[in-house]
């Protein structure tokens, strides 16, 4: 058993090092390149951020004064001006410019709400606090009617000073739970995750205050379910394997997947996907990888291209022995949705997902995270896991 | 201003003061105490809920010696054996007790998962982790067939040996989280909750495993939601007002439930909820007071009695000026469920906290926490929060 174990910790470090020769010759992505005809966004600090803003109410400012016609500019984020980046399988926003002036009645509407938004983002800015894209709304209620405009609004307002919306302090409500061998700085405070008990650190959204301050871990681990975490908190499974934990309750907000890319970018580490082996699941893997439709003008600094699918695989219950009685059988929805993800790119050019898409179609079942306790509550941590990271047995 | 904040944190003082006092008059109640006709259940560590199951085992099978006829007594969890405790306001379980005999084959199938729900408890007690209510139901799926049996059998098994579900170590998954002027200890782990930036402890399930070291707290503030909870954790709002945050994204669950009643309870401070001026918030602020009906047996370790509500109140939204255009409309559905809330015996009894509610149905209006933004972002942290808690504008 000792032997065994040792043998496995050796097979991390090998892991570890030929993921890290792998980037060095170019077959794994270690961040994303972009093509010459997409717009470049960057993630600025708070006052990158307020320069670039009074460089644009000075631009605007000029402009009144020399014809006489307001106007702001910003990149088009309409349907014409997202390209599809093949190389790096990304949604991206092209150079197209859209120009809004003063002088028709919606107009007047909209650049007002823009107008507003940029107040805010400057007292958020100046005042160096953060705050939620709902309590942007109600600073006027009156003017913004619906909070979709305001939301509008606030995506216009990065997207015309090309940065990413965590730039301008309005942020995603907390949502998820960080755990394992990594210590932070938020402000003052040093953060050692590794110290948190069997409890975490609740991810804060207010990214731009936070460093990456070390590591010594091999690799993150993204976990779908609160319960798997659980159990590899219970486990203290970083002790062993040495690893971040990850999770965010489901799909991962803006917060949790720009802090998953910094993990994955500043320390270099592989990064691996545990999600249960069903459609939803496909598509939480699918967000971590490549970004959501909506946000795509921020993907560079959203999408982890580099992520594993390690499990669950439909693959893995034969392997496993997981008994027929937790397979559950797929829905008509599910086999819809399954069938939908084949026609996808970016599922088709992976063979290996694509085949395990196939198989769970051909078997017409699902299985959640979970099913793995038939075969005892420590199997996950102390058989699963260790067999699949230690055999390389990963999808991507 | 200076003056204003001394002024402030002074009363602050006097609140916690007054608070002890009253407990001390019997006005404030510090804890619950059970009438006699009621079942009392214990919360056990581990060692005493195994000692109990070996009791109970030995039991059993004396009985089946003796008699021939193999039966399981515990108490019983109908609508009859379910005592309103007026006193405390709590439902609790009567002392009517049933017998499970082996000899039908309904109860064959009932008692045979009994049995193996005794057998999984007592492999997480012997070594000493953790499961969910889904990965028990995974244990042994062709027994359990739905989940919703093998829940009923842990609940079973749990009264039967007469303690928390906690104590059995079926706990539910990770959700929510605390922050402040607070040290505890997770086994080997000691976790300062006032130096985790403006992220949080994600409160872990296993409370069995946490002990409360020692707060300089005044108060607890139980939050709503999570936007708001980042509001508070970016100002540091403990660092002024000595307090200890409390999140659970909605209704809390029996974790956080558990973990805020053994905050009030072992630090003897009162405890505030702020939520949002909707029946759906008043919801959440009654689970917290008494719990839920479903877990009645349980109410003493799950109810925080002296909780009292801070806000949002809707006398709030004139005496702070909150906006008419920030004012929600009620739907058909709220004024129903508001209506239902006034025919509570627990509302009514408290004549302020009804007559907020008849305020609500007479302006037809329900607002959120976050409506206060109107204001501007830091109106809850600077203004609205310290007025309440200093002037003592709370009902409860």
């Amino acid at each position: 058993m000792a032997k065994k174990q040792i043998s496995k910790e050796f097979n991390l470090q090998a892991m570890r090092k030929l993921f890290l020769e792998y980037i060095e010759r170019g077959k794994v992505k270690s961040d994303i390149i972009l093509p010459p005809d997409t717009v470049k966004i960057d993630n600025l600090n708070r006052k990158e951020t307020l320069h670039r803003l009074y460089k644009l109410v000075d631009d605007v400012l000029e402009k009144i004064y020399k014809s006489g016609r307001p106007s702001i500019e910003l990149p088009s984020r309409s349907g014409t001006n997202i390209i599809w980046d093949e190389e790096n399988d990304l949604l991206l926003l092209g150079t197209q410019i859209v120009e809004k002036q003063f002088h028709t009645l919606t107009s007047v509407a909209d650049i007002t709400r823009l107008m507003r938004v940029l107040e805010v983002v400057n007292e958020l800015l100046n005042e160096d606090i953060h705050a939620t894209k709902r309590e942007v709304f109600y600073t006027d209620v009156n003017l913004f009617l619906e909070q979709k405009n305001s939301d509008k609004s606030i995506e216009d307002v990065a997207s015309m000073l090309y940065t990413t919306r965590n730039s301008t302090h309005v942020v995603a409500a907390p949502k998820g739970t960080c755990v394992g061998r990594l210590r932070i700085r938020d402000k003052s405070d040093i953060i050692d995750l590794e110290g948190l008990g069997s409890g975490g650190w609740t991810i804060s959204p207010m990214l731009d205050n936070i460093d990456i301050i070390e590591s010594d871990a091999e690799f993150i681990l993204v976990i779908e379910k609160d319960a798997a975490m659980m159990r590899l908190a219970e486990a203290r499974f970083w002790r062993k394997y040495p690893c971040i934990l990850l999770t965010a309750q489901g799909v991962g907000n803006v917060a949790v997947r720009m802090f998953l890319k910094r993990l994955s970018k500043e320390l270099t580490l592989p990064v691996f996907a545990l999600v249960d082996a069903d459609p939803y699941g496909m598509y939480i893997y699918s967000v971590y990888l490549r970004g959501s439709k909506r946000l795509s003008y921020e993907s560079p600094f959203l999408a982890t291209p580099n992520i594993k699918l390690l499990g669950l695989l439909t693959r893995d219950l034969d392997k496993y022995k997981i008994p027929q009685e937790v397979r559950i059988p797929m829905t008509a929805q599910d086999i819809k949705r399954s069938k939908e993800l084949l026609q996808e790119g970016y599922v088709l050019k992976n063979k290996e997902w694509a085949d395990d898409i196939r198989l769970s179609l051909k078997l017409k079942i699902k299985a959640e995270i979970q099913s793995l306790s038939a075969h005892g509550f420590q199997f996950l941590t102390d058989e699963y896991l260790p067999e699949k990271l230690t055999t390389g047995d990963w999808i991507g």
